[in-house]
């Protein structure tokens, strides 16, 4: 169970290694949102996305023999970049298991990083716990799951006592925190940080409409699942379902979750290249998207959206421009 | 004539305003280079450029009475910018003279910044020094000019006071600063700065073929010109030749300039969306494309390019990245 002192152990861990990165605001952006807007830019992340953190505290947290047989993950992506990045650093073998239609910019970064990459068939219905499992299990390898995983939370978890600073830098002492959530590693992690740093700072969960398992799971008290696993541009927040140890935490600690269109991703993707010249992938600008287009749904002076990453195909991006911008 | 003691007096006044940015780096783009590659991303500066450093430094050491009259600022967009918001935030009437042929989204940012803009026509030969003095004398304005003023090259200069730090903190303590240069600015405040605070950080301008000005000014020991005054991407850092003021400073503290091809800043712009997940225009990203492309022409083991804005109009964006990403 990750605890307040495991975030700031793990915090301790990711010194110098991982960004404080910045929170970006425009007046711009304000204006839509009839609010101030914070934009926790997680993309400017080593990898281009939070999962570096997570995957840097999983990483220096093992023992340096399992470390020296190697580490195993599964990722549509960034989590896969973020292991694979932590395990070149520590000179550990990265094995990661990718979705075979997962963008192609994550899996050659992926590969580039020096992981040995194991694609399987997302749609046809194989299931990337049993690909991982018998990997893990063949070769030695310790398995580092993406959200489901106290050190992973633990890790995620310093972005939150970094937005707990700069809040306060800010004057921000009551908000909403809007998180993009597949698994809710990141939106456990941070509301734990939270809780102990700045209690009247209240994450919520942002989904893509069709895969808003997280949303339905907390309105309804118990796990809901998806019925698709793919599908949608927001390719880094789709889950199945909110995860055993993370929904527990999303449950006690979370306001309700927040539901965008693709559209309104691709819009804010947009705006965040025109007013904070930064470059977001569909997942990563859910938040920044409930923050400007669900205005009604949101209280308070401020609001702050963690912009949670960047990777994302050119083309796709250019389509977003040609379309908003 | 600007003093360390005129910068860190600036760096006071812009305390909790301007942005501290980040130092950003990708093992992707030290691959590239040969050496550690660090990018000071003054994309991320409010109102998209390092300009809003010198606007604010200037704005606020106005007597309230002058600045109640209000300012006035010629630029082909940047300086528009920086200067348009500082007034703002100061309550301070800003007119503003820019070229008619410059990028439409820095003329539209200014006029939504709360400034008048009056367009002159750069390419038929009219001044814009001629165009904003008689402005300033018609209406009591304070000129604020771009580089040649102490007060603007004091605030530009805080952008050295922060490399200064970062740099150590990486462990960085002799390099080659490469800094996007139109008149000199942010060069000659930079190395102000870097004079007096790490004196082995020697800083380089670079500039677009065709208006390497410095460049060659720097080589002659005197002032050259530039044959034209448009006709590059880079509209940014295109001046007619280094300003009277920051030319000594150059003389005294630079090495010699570095010269790059507008193809060279597209795929520098490329790079650092796939790389570094940040928005550069072409003039700003010039300093990028000397770190990655001119690796024989730079001494030691890791490199600052200071990536000095991000305005750039979507279509252009698009283009880096339909050739280069």
């Amino acid at each position: 169970m990750t605890s307040i002192a495991m975030i700031e152990a793990a915090a301790a861990r990711l010194k110098g290694h991982a960004r404080l990165t910045p929170m970006l605001s425009s007046p711009f952006l304000d204006e839509i949102a009839g609010r101030r807007v914070f934009v926790k830019a997680e993309c400017l992340q080593h990898t281009g996305s939070f999962k570096f953190r997570g995957g840097w505290s999983a990483v220096s947290a093992l023992p340096s023999e399992a470390r020296a047989r190697g580490v195993l993950a599964y990722s549509s992506g960034n989590h896969a970049q973020g292991v694979a990045a932590a395990a070149k650093a520590h000179k550990a073998p990265a094995v990661i298991v990718m979705p075979a239609d997962a963008p192609q910019l994550k899996i050659q970064n992926t590969r580039d990083l020096g992981a040995e990459v194991v694609l399987y068939d997302r749609v046809g219905g194989e299931s990337r716990e049993a690909v991982g499992a018998r990997q893990a299990g063949e070769r030695g390898l310790a398995l580092i799951k993406p959200y489901d995983e106290p050190l992973v939370i633990a890790g995620q978890g310093t972005c939150g006592l970094e937005i707990a600073e700069q809040a306060a830098a800010e004057g921000i002492t009551r908000a909403d925190i809007l998180v993009n959530c597949g698994g809710g590693g990141l939106s456990s992690g941070i509301a734990l940080a939270l809780e102990a740093r700045a209690p009247d700072l209240r994450v919520r969960p942002v989904e893509p409409e069709g895969f808003d398992d997280v949303t339905r799971s907390l309105a309804a008290g118990e796990i809901r699942q998806n019925p698709s696993q793919s599908g949608s541009i927001c390719d880094a927040i789709l889950t199945p379902q909110p995860g055993e140890i993370t929904f527990p935490i999303l449950s006690r600690l979370c306001g309700p979750g927040l539901v965008i269109t693709e559209e309104e991703a691709m819009r804010a993707m947009a705006l965040a290249f025109l007013r904070l010249k930064i470059v977001l992938e569909p997942g990563g600008a859910a938040s920044l998207a409930a923050a400007l287009f669900r205005p009604d749904k949101i209280g308070g002076e401020a609001v702050i959206a963690v912009a949670t990453g960047g990777n994302v195909d050119a083309a796709l991006f250019q389509e977003a421009l040609s379309r908003y911008a």
